[in-house]
């Protein structure tokens, strides 16, 4: 008695980028045919044109829209969902446009919508092009925030998933200048609480976290900066461990990284991007994953973006992908259960 | 005939912190003594009351302000300069007080006066606390700064070197918000020059440079952000492309440290303290150096702070403190050619 594979959504995203080459290596991956039925999330003319001009396999059964909404329930294989967004006239591979920005969109929410029905265990992303959306008047400035507003999250945050490094984010997407203003007891415990049950969800203990400051050395009790960390981040900290969550700092947001402290931590707790976006690529650059806790459904994603100067080229890895599939697995097992 | 070898200033640092002993474990090694005269400009009888606690060898001559007057210029090995800035008394290791501050800011200004008259080539600094300079009404924020204002430099930046990642700094210690004020065409240029000059003393060619943007994404075009890099950034680094310095940016900040571009950048100018401190400590924790570029002295310091929680304990790596004196050596050594 076999058990079934969970389906999975992978949307193709912006198909002037790498997503189309990286989904061409997921279909032909055995690995990830053994772990899952990945379903491509996209447009079949761009994949085999991709595929020509790359030199890679496609060789994976394509299925309509009506095809899928009459098969789905029985699907045991990988296969591309043809969603018919874009024309291979409308664009050029390597180059941001509003026809590319507005497609790989439309996959997101084909793929949100198959999984809020129940028709996928889980949704992983390929790279949006923020630019390219925007140019189609498309305000949404990422994934993370497409998902939270389509599935009504209450409250949501960003995580990068990694071995070596994990982290969560109280902002995102938003100028250096303006994350001062967004920084509030509630959002950083909103944050903490989602980081505690996420990695208990996949450590499946109790897992020890980390907040950093916002100012160099944790702003040195008060020598710079407002005083970020005494009237917003600490108060929050302690809200997090009268609730029984096990949690340190806020921390010298440059040591908090440091090797040792890494071993012994399971997640970071960041006040914004690139504070931990910079330690979690430099040191996981080919495995983090992104994933978005907080939302009903289950979401992971790649960490990196389009890559336009190497897109459809045959140069771009599947790494990030293929673990962006292997945690949603993952965290779709354990939700199973 | 054997070359004369350089005759170092040491600071002794805080003397609640790590600075005693990782000085002590310098005074004892071979290697250094070979490579230059290492004085540590501090306290003799807080050095001794360290080596008892840590069980560290003590050996070393210690000569009084008077002494070092007459002798300095033959000094040829390791020697304390004992110049009574605190006592025992005073203070309990590892804790924040402000007479350590004062102690640690004087044996900095002997040292400084020592490099300005000649005496040493070089001066490589042990951490001082600045909670600790601040109760002792010093105002300071660190080194950089008082090595700036002391030397009357007109201009100057911080610059944390290793093997694996060497940033500069346009902002230091400054909170989190003031930094976007801070940035101005002309300090970026500085900066960007003073790291040119900087790397090709080090690497006897010319560097190759990145210079990473503010917001996330280096503003994604202006979709985050206050456009600070089309403003600010750019026009500093076509200034600088005109001055013929080899220089690539605005990059994104977090895919700016990505291993492969590590490899082929000499050097990158961050705009702000954690933006570089994050990589730096991340991947170069034991062997990165401070040391600050523009000022008419060699100064270069450990990338370790006081380390107050485990300061007299003999738990404390000498490793930074001994890349700090070999970097020193080696500017010493292309300045005095």
């Amino acid at each position: 008695m076999s058990a079934s594979l969970p389906r999975l959504a992978i949307t193709m995203g912006d198909p002037a980028g790498v997503g189309p080459e990286v989904c061409l290596h997921l279909l032909g991956n055995a690995d990830m045919a053994a772990l899952c039925s990945p379903v491509v999330f996209g447009d079949a003319a761009v994949l085999q044109a991709c595929a020509q001009k790359t030199a890679l396999p496609f060789h994976t059964p394509v299925l309509s829209p009506r095809q899928w909404e009459n098969a789905w329930s029985t699907l045991q294989t990988p296969a591309v969902l043809d969603l018919g967004a874009i024309t291979l006239e409308a664009f050029q591979p390597g180059t941001i446009n509003a026809a590319t920005g507005r497609a790989g969109y439309t996959y997101v929410n084909k793929a949100i919508d198959a999984a809020l029905a129940g028709q996928v265990a889980a949704v992983s992303t390929a790279p949006l092009n923020k630019e390219a959306m925007s140019l189609a008047g498309i305000k949404f400035p990422g994934h993370t925030e497409i998902f939270a507003t389509r599935t009504n999250a209450i409250r949501s945050c960003m995580m990068q998933y990694s071995e070596e490094i994990t982290c969560t984010f109280v902002t995102v997407h938003v100028g250096y200048r303006d994350v001062p203003s967004l920084l509030t007891k509630e959002r950083i415990l909103d944050v903490i609480e989602l980081t505690a049950a996420g990695l208990e969800r996949i450590r499946r203990r109790k897992p020890k976290l980390v907040v950093c400051g916002l100012n160099p050395h944790a702003g040195e009790h008060g020598l710079f900066g407002d005083r970020e960390e005494e009237r917003i981040i600490i108060p929050a900290i302690e809200a997090a461990r009268a609730k029984g969550i096990e949690i340190e700092g806020p921390l010298p947001p440059d040591t908090a990284f440091l090797p040792w402290k890494r071993k012994s931590t399971d997640a970071f707790v960041c006040m914004y991007h690139d504070q931990g976006h910079i330690p979690v690529k430099a040191l996981a650059f080919d495995s983090a994953v992104n994933t978005t806790l907080g939302l009903p459904i289950i979401r992971t994603s790649v960490d990196h973006g389009t890559a336009l100067d190497i897109a459809w080229q045959g140069k771009a890895r599947p790494d990030s992908l293929y673990s962006a599939v292997r945690l949603a697995v993952q965290l779709a097992d354990v939700k199973a259960k």
